[in-house]
Formats: structure tokens, sequence, C-alpha cells
């Protein structure tokens, strides 16, 4: 079974709260590309993360608005900024570090929120039932070539929001050798 | 076979040629911390390194001096500096991009030399002998934990002058959740 790679680069997802304090009360994003998952998309804003150690500028925001202020980077990233967050599934945010946030109309300091996103897999529900994937099940992905590995515990999420796709940060990407649209191998463990 | 791990931030090797144009002719590198290969050496010195896309201060100079000049980057630090380098065994460096070198006194404009390292284990003989390993084999290392994952295609590097140690870069290191010192398990393939 193949599936597409999608990197993920450093990124952030808003509150409407966060949002209206780093950009204005009632500001909308503006979409600047249609992501890969339905209804996803890069905006054209971007804002600033400080951590104890230094900053990134041109932190891509992601839409739309959830219900939490999430940031996910690399762990690259997180040594710049001084930070240890977890590997953690998007969403799972108690006991992660925060960062201050600095947008054109005011800052935020985050309690929590950052993490080391988890490598997952979207199935669509129709792709989970011809390949026998449930959701939370665990697979493994096999990258071939000259950097080639074999990706343990990567996590199966299985919606019919979902497009088929294996999500990797850029850590992981640059050690496999991986582009975007590139096609992994998805095995097996035995029962 | 459990085998420990170093991580090889960024760094660049000089010729005496090279380290004459940087820092002045005759200059001697003054060692920093010894690295755990027999005779190498992390220097004081540190080098500005620029592509056409960006630079890199502090990028550490490793001694002794070389035959020849070579940069060791990771992919992240590719893209930051807009060079393509292959993946390639150290020393091999037909074909590969050069990037500005500027030093304190001086500045070196590289025609090839830029590489990402193919990560490799370091076998002294007496333990190639023991695990059963010769020069130049290939084999495969698997990491534990959340971020667990096998690398394929490991070179093995034998010498009675080399310490047992698994290289990964910062990508790779990052990717799979290692710190220096951490243990891998080298396993096998079939014949």
């Amino acid at each position: 079974m193949r599936v597409p790679v999608g990197i993920s680069n450093r990124h952030i997802h808003l509150s409407r709260n966060d949002l209206d304090a780093l950009f204005g009360e009632g500001y909308e994003l503006n979409i600047l590309k249609d992501l890969s998952q339905p209804g996803q998309y890069a905006s054209k804003e971007v804002v600033t993360i400080v951590g104890p150690k230094g900053k990134i500028e041109n932190v891509r925001i992601l839409g739309p608005v959830r219900r939490e202020t999430q940031v996910e980077i690399s762990r690259t990233d997180s040594f710049a900024l001084g930070v240890k967050p977890p590997v953690r599934d998007s969403g799972l945010l108690v006991d992660t570090p925060g960062v201050k946030i600095i947008g054109p109309k005011g800052e935020v300091e985050l309690e929590k929120g950052v993490i080391l996103a988890a490598r997952h897999i979207h199935f669509h529900t129709s792709d989970a039932k011809e390949f026998g994937v449930k959701d939370q099940d665990r697979v493994r992905v096999q990258v071939g070539g000259e950097r080639g590995v074999i990706f343990e515990n990567v996590l199966a999420r299985v919606s019919e929001n979902y497009a088929l796709e294996f999500h990797v940060d850029t850590d992981e990407a640059n050690a496999a050798g991986l582009k975007n649209g590139d096609e992994v191998e998805v095995l097996y463990y035995e029962n």
C-alpha cells in the first residue's frame, strides 16, 4: 500500500481569542493556499514565536481557527527556541511548554501548546476499509532510497474528512530524504 | 549488538591552504574538545558559510587539517543556504556544490566540498571482529522509543584508529529523538 508524503513545516493553529489578540478583534485569516486535508488552508498571515533562547519569524498560521492554540515545530526548531516540547498527537496539549507569540496588533504569552507533532497517516474512511486499518492503529512506514528508513509506531487516523497522506515534520523528511508528494510504503505489524 | 550514538552538528574540515587563507599563514587550530574518534578534535575556531540563499555563522572547525576542505551540513541547513549537496561518505567530493567560507583574515570560495554526511558506524578492528562486520559492509540500525526508526543502508567503517560509534547528523538525530550517548541496536541484513 503506497501513500503520498506531506511535509509539515513549522506552523501554528490559533484560537479565536488569540487571533483577536494578535491581529485585532474579529480579524479573518486570508487564504494563501488550500492544504490537501479538506477545509484546511495556509493563511497569508504569519507570526513570530519567541522562546527563552531565540525566536523564529514568519511562522505560518494554518486555518481555520481551532478551539485551542497549538504550535507545531521540529526538534531542530526547539533547540533554537530553547523549549522542550514532547512528541504529541494533535490536540493533546496537557503538560506542553508555551512560547510568546507576536502578531502585528499584539502579543500572546502561551502557557502551553507547543508540540513536536507525532507522525501519522490520514486515511479517508474508504482508504481505511480498503487497506484494513482502523482509527488509532499503529503501522510502519518504509521509505526507500539512499536515506532509506522504516518509521515505527505511525498513528493511523481515519475520517471521512481526510485525504490519504503520510504527515511528517521537516526533521523526519530531511532524515529520510523525502520531498512532498513522494510515495512511501505502509507496512503492518503482525498481530 | 549495541552501539553509542554520536551526533554530528554542522562542521567543516579545512585543508592547510584554506586554513592559511581564512586565519593567516601558518595558523594553528586551538583544541576546544577532543572528539570520541582518536586524534580528532573540535577547535575553538569557527567560520561563516555563505550560500546563494543565506548564511550560517559559527560553524565549528574540526581538526586536524585534511587533504581537502569538506563542509558537512544537514539537509535543514542546505535549504537555509540554498545549496543541494548529495548524501556522501566522507572524502567523496566529486560533483558536490561549493559555498563561500568567511574567516577572520580572509575568504575562500569553495568550488566543491559540501555534503550531507552519510550515516555510518565506526568500528574498531576488534569490535568488527567480535561482531562479524567488514569495512564497507552495510547494516541496519534500530532506534527504540516513541520516535522509533530503523535506519537502512548504514555504512560500516573499520579501522584500528576508530572508536565504536554510530554517527548521524542533527536531522537524523531529531527525527529519531536521539541524543549523544544513547545506545542503538545494530541489525544485520540476511545474506
